[in-house]
């Protein structure tokens, strides 16, 4: 009772001591969401509003690619942060200045970068009521509907791909699928699943031999041109990993996995895992599933399939030719939040047994048990992380508000768009296409026929840097087998004919600019269309 | 020209010969962004609108624990999704049903579970810009200010804690900081960085020893009350660990672990890293970083501090008392997602040196180099999976429009929420305080002075097994020290003098029940307030 003016005011007299004992309880000087409830109504539709504009202004004109050099935001920003609060029109004023003028407009009707990423309005939607729920679903308990949501989304999904049964939460056997932040983790996930099944096996064989010296026998393959994850979770897993030869379509096929298998095999070692990609990053070509798959299975090797950009496309019974003998595999991961119109985090992971992922991260302390366990899932132990965000939402709302005949125009659009870039490619004789096109990327580079691979490479790596430069257009290069070339990207929701277009006329006017200053290199002009 | 309707319209021709040849490049009958920019406008401030019903009615009588059984939501959707889009109204008239009649409610103003998890509507906002901006930053070039809001706003971050300069960008040193997903992946993370050190010191004494023989002597170490996610961790890594025993306030002390490193060394082992907790889960203890950080300073272990729950505290400098040593650390990570009203995912990760982390997982293959590769950070290096989310922004919006201040507040409401929470336990002899409260958990629990542990663990079993099937209180259950005890956890938003006086009043309410059907246990009757 320090402050007599407040012990005066009767009628309140618990809540004054209150006030007292614990001023910060009972102060209303902060609002509890830290933001009035008025306020943020305004400030929520105001985003809303202005990320139509923003959308809009993307197909509009606003250069893709930003003018700044590393630091700059150092000079944007004070280098702490304030100690009274600022108001929201102050904070949403800088965010043109601070941060769109530093980003690369991933949504740009004129970017053809890397692979495309995700987002719809239902996706949107959703996130925004994952956001305001606040469900964090580790385990069934800690929220039901977040766990079950999931489980029924990657049934329908798994069927809107024609995956197989084994691979239903619904079905006889022990499948299902659960929602990962990425394919890096998936791959990490499944490979530690592999290596724990082989430790356990080979323990039961000889219970002498420590896991050390099992995994060090262990060994993992893939293609050569893997994803850079599969090499990351090998040296996270310590497990040794051999980056296998590919045939002239850039497919790893039965033949070369047999030969590594056998080798090891012959030196003592214990071939465990095999990821193959459908749909590389660097030119998009599938390894042989249907070869890996007999091969795996006679040799009990989990065989998990990669499909982060190119399993959207399953979506489509057309495509579906490019993953023929899922039925032989042990995993399958995809990314929604690349070409299903679903935003970032959203890449989905089913196995044909989920106890061997359970078994290998399973950790149960008490103040997470509870006791519906052993009738429901509990997610958080199909993954590294323990808290997990309502994801499956967005899923849900793509899969309803767009249907599966939306989401396959999405696909055959991207496909229409690379197609169509294509045609414009082969329509100049000084362009060439380096991988047939399959899906939504075309690989092209420009020619230099007198000239040696190292000065074509030189030629097309300043090609690039002058598309960078120009900040119009949104393209990434890659090389295989020491050929550097430039990938179109398309699948962008923005995309149209007359970017196609643009980027195309850009492509030949920076195509002039570096022939004119390498003397060596004459254009040849050949227009086929 | 299989059209020749399409053929006849002249002035198009172009395009008429496009349509055909792609009709889903051209074709209007899919919005590209899966709704109509009209209808995603009217939908996205219905939700909004909603939103802050739903929170309305969180703080009115909503009972925070759904009554759902496992299985519940396949009753409730069917086993596949539309092939015909659904409208917004359908899909939206089902999340009540559907979603939240199945949710743990986490921002109820009755949820004391767990620890509480962030939200605000300032980071609400940041989240909307994130998903509307899209932009997939996991490396410099991929979104520059993605990358860069990141460095400014851990450093902020930094300052605001008041950690060691050490562990900033700007600072003179090669330490920094990054948002992770979970402190899972950040315990993880520094487990394999330690590890990748350790071989590559003992390799350069000794390069025969292989990776597998010198990763079988490492052993780690934390205490038996560290959060799963290091055993998982361990796992994982495939270093042995020691959960080693504490001291009467369940804190992990520099005795305890001096014995077991020398133990170790003894064995030829190598002691390679210690996971310290500051606020663990169980019972918010902490160990004693001063102790544990000379030894590790000593004997070159890697010594990281997992302040998951409490690292927000440290935001008042009246509660930096908890975490004295930071100085001789090398790691510190904590989860604004948890109480720094920041929404989940955020949890953030300083290093002394980012070089042992990048060391660790970086490959690095052509389609991710860019030309400022060197100049610039990427965070791709510095985590498990390749993608990342403009998180950042969420920081920037909570740091400026509540200011640190308003977070101070919020920390020290949560505080006094449990503290007074502890109050009214203390004030019915019946029940005991177990533990300390030091910050925003209170640990206790129904007292049976007549029987045994076994008895009173089960009285409290059965307490919280009452308090779940009635659903209006969240409360979680824990045990430290085969004691079982419940866990009221303050700090979430909308909790005020009125659902911390409900809570009470439904824990005795609950007490008469169970102690009434334990005929062997008498009521103490004891009112000290």
């Amino acid at each position: 009772m320090m402050n007599p003016t407040v012990v005066t005011k009767e009628p309140n007299k618990e809540s004054d001591h209150l006030a007292d004992m614990f001023p910060h309880l009972t102060s209303e000087n902060f609002p509890p969401m830290g933001l009035e409830t008025s306020e943020f109504r305004k400030a929520a539709h105001r985003i809303i509003d202005w990320t139509i504009d923003y959308h809009e202004s993307l197909k509009c004109g606003r250069l893709p690619i930003p003018a700044v050099k590393p630091g700059f935001m150092k000079e944007r920003l004070p280098n702490a942060g304030p100690a009274q609060k600022e108001s929201w029109e102050t904070v949403f004023g800088d965010v043109e200045n601070v941060v769109l003028d530093g980003a690369l407009h991933w949504l740009s009707s004129n970017y053809f970068g890397y692979f495309p990423t995700g987002i719809s309005y239902p996706s949107m939607l959703g996130d925004m009521l994952c956001t305001s729920t606040a469900n964090i679903g580790f385990s069934w308990a800690s929220s039901p509907s977040c766990t079950e949501l999931e489980t029924v989304m990657m049934d329908w999904l798994a069927k809107a791909l024609n995956l197989p049964d084994f691979f239903l939460h619904n079905g006889r056997g022990p499948g299902g699928g659960v929602i990962q932040g990425s394919a890096s983790e998936a791959t990490l996930i499944t490979m530690l699943a592999a290596r724990n099944k082989v430790t356990q096996e080979e323990r039961s064989r000889d219970p002498k031999q420590s896991i050390h010296e099992i995994t060090a026998r262990m060994v993992a393959y893939a293609s050569k041109y893997s994803h850079s994850s599969v090499e990351r979770a090998s040296k996270v897993a310590l497990v040794n990993i051999r980056l296998l030869d590919v045939d002239e379509n850039i497919s790893l096929r039965g033949s070369i996995l047999r030969n590594a298998i056998e080798e090891d095999r012959r030196q003592g070692k214990i071939p465990m895992f095999v990821c193959a990609t459908i749909g590389t990053t660097a030119c998009c070509a599938y390894d042989n599933i249907l070869e890996l798959g007999s091969i795996c299975q006679n040799e009990k090797i989990w065989l998990h399939v990669d499909a982060a950009y190119a399993g959207s496309a399953l979506l489509c019974p057309e495509y579906r030719y490019i993953a023929q003998g899922l039925q032989s595999i042990t995993s399958f991961n995809f990314n929604p939040h690349k070409w299903m119109m679903v935003n970032f985090d959203c890449s989905v992971l089913w196995v044909r047994n989920s106890l061997d992922i359970i078994n290998s991260l399973n950790v149960n302390p008490v103040y997470l048990q509870h006791k519906d366990q052993t009738k429901a899932i509990d997610y958080r132990h199909w993954q590294i992380s323990l808290g997990r965000r309502l994801r499956s939402i967005k899923l849900w709302f793509v899969m309803r508000m767009i249907g599966l005949e939306g989401l396959q125009h999405h696909i055959r659009k991207g496909v229409s768009q690379a197609k169509y870039f294509e045609l414009l490619v082969r329509s100049d004789g000084r362009f060439e296409v380096v991988f047939p096109v399959t899906l939504g990327l075309v690989c092209f580079r420009l020619l230099s026929p007198d000239s040696t691979l190292e000065k074509t490479n030189e030629l097309n790596s300043k090609l690039c840097e002058e598309i960078q430069r120009d900040r119009r257009y949104v393209l990434t290069p890659s090389s295989v087998n020491d050929v550097y070339f430039l990938r179109f990207s398309g699948g962008m929701n923005f995309c149209d004919v007359e970017s196609i277009k643009g980027c195309w006329e850009h492509m030949r006017e920076k195509a002039d600019l570096v022939l004119h200053h390498c003397g060596d290199l004459k254009p040849k002009i050949n227009s086929k269309v």
